[in-house]
C-alpha cells in the first residue's frame, strides 16, 4: 500500500516515516510554495533515509490566506494548522494512506480526533500518524538512535518547515516576523542515517 | 530499552508488540487473577510472534473494585478502564517502557492525555501506544497481512481479555454478566504469524 508522508526533512517526520517503511511503499513529500526555493538538503534528507522524496506545490492563494491569518492572529498556530490540513488534503488525493509526524505531545500542527476522522471520511483516506502514541522523550530517543540530525533556529536551518515560507511571506508584504514567532523554536535536520 | 507490552493475545496488543519489537526489547504480559487459569493458547500467541510472554498477577482486590463498578454501574466501560489502568502502572513498576495495543478508534479500555501524562509523571515510564494513529481500517488490514487470526464471541475463544474475568467475577457472585456487557462482542486470538 502507498502511503504520502509529509516531510520536512526533520526528525519527526523522517522518524514517522522510518517506522512506516517496512509496511508500507512509503513516499516523503515536502510542500513548498516557491518553486525556485532550494530543497537539497531535504532532498538528501529522503535519499539518506532510502525513500523515494519529491516536492509538491503549495500554491500561492493558500499562502495568502495562511498570512492573513497568520497577520489577524498575531501568532502562528492557527496559520500553521490551515497549512498542514491543506497539504494533507492534497497528499490525500493522491494516496490511499496519507502520515505525518504529529506526535503525543504536540500541540501544532495537530489534527483533533474530529477533524482527523473528517479527513478520513471526507477523502476516502486512511490517516496515519506514527509517532501519536509516543511521549517526546521516547521520539527523541528513537530518533537519536537511527538519525544524524542538525539542529538550528527557524531560518537558520535549511529544512522544509512550513515557519519558513510563513516568515518569508511575511517578509514580502513588509510585516517583520520577529514578534509574531517564539523568539526560541529549535528545528531540526536529518543529515543521515545511523545503522 | 525493555518494554513490557500488556498483552491479551489479540489482534490489536500482537500488532501492537509487532510494530516495537524491531525498536524495543519486548516482552508481552497477560495479567490475570487466577493462577489456575488456562492461558495455553496466550502463551502460544506470543510463541507465534516469536516475543518473551509471562502472565503477572491481577489481585483479587483489584478484580473485586472493578465488579462492584460494574455492578453499580450497570455497564463495563469504566471497570474495564479501572482493570487496564492497574495494570499499566503495575506493568511501569518493571519496565522503563509500557505500551498497549490501544487504537485511534478506541473507547474502552483508553486513557485520556491527561491520564496518559499522568501515568508518565507518576511511574516514571514512557507509555507508548503504536496504535494509537492508526485508524481501525489500517489496524486491521495491518493484522491481517502479519497475523493468523481466529475471531468469535468472548467466552468461546480463550484470550487473555479482561472481559472473560470480569464475565466470571460477576458469576462467582451469582450475577448473570449477559445483560451488563454488550450482546455481541468479537474477540480475536493470534493462532500465528504470516511471513
Amino acid at each position: 500500500m502507498k502511503a504520502g508522508v509529509l516531510f520536512s526533512g526533520g526528525k519527526d517526520s523522517a522518524l514517522a516515516a522510518l517506522l512506516l517503511a517496512p509496511h508500507y511503499e512509503v513516499e516523503v513529500v515536502t510542500f513548498v510554495s516557491g518553486a525556485g526555493r532550494n530543497l537539497a538538503a531535504v532532498e538528501a534528507a529522503g535519499a539518506a533515509l532510502g525513500l523515494a522524496w519529491r516536492r509538491a506545490l503549495l500554491p500561492g492563494e493558500v499562502l495568502g490566506a495562511a498570512i492573513d491569518r497568520l497577520v489577524a492572529d498575531g501568532y502562528p498556530n492557527n496559520a500553521i494548522n490551515l497549512v498542514h490540513r491543506w497539504a494533507l488534503e492534497a497528499l490525500a488525493r493522491e494516496y490511499p494512506v496519507v502520515a505525518d509526524g504529529t506526535r503525543f505531545d504536540d500541540r501544532v500542527p495537530m489534527l483533533g480526533p474530529d477533524e482527523a476522522r473528517s479527513l478520513m471520511d471526507r477523502c476516502g483516506c486512511a490517516y496515519v500518524r506514527p509517532l501519536l502514541g509516543f511521549p517526546r522523550a521516547e521520539v527523541d530517543r528513537l530518533a537519536g538512535r537511527y538519525l544524524a540530525i542538525e539542529r538550528g533556529e527557524t531560518g537558520r536551518i535549511p529544512n522544509g518547515d512550513y515557519e519558513c515560507e510563513l516568515r518569508a511571506g511575511l517578509r514580502e508584504r513588509g510585516i517583520d516576523p520577529t514578534p509574531i514567532f517564539p523568539s526560541s523554536h529549535e528545528q531540526t535536520l536529518v543529515r543521515g542515517r545511523k545503522r
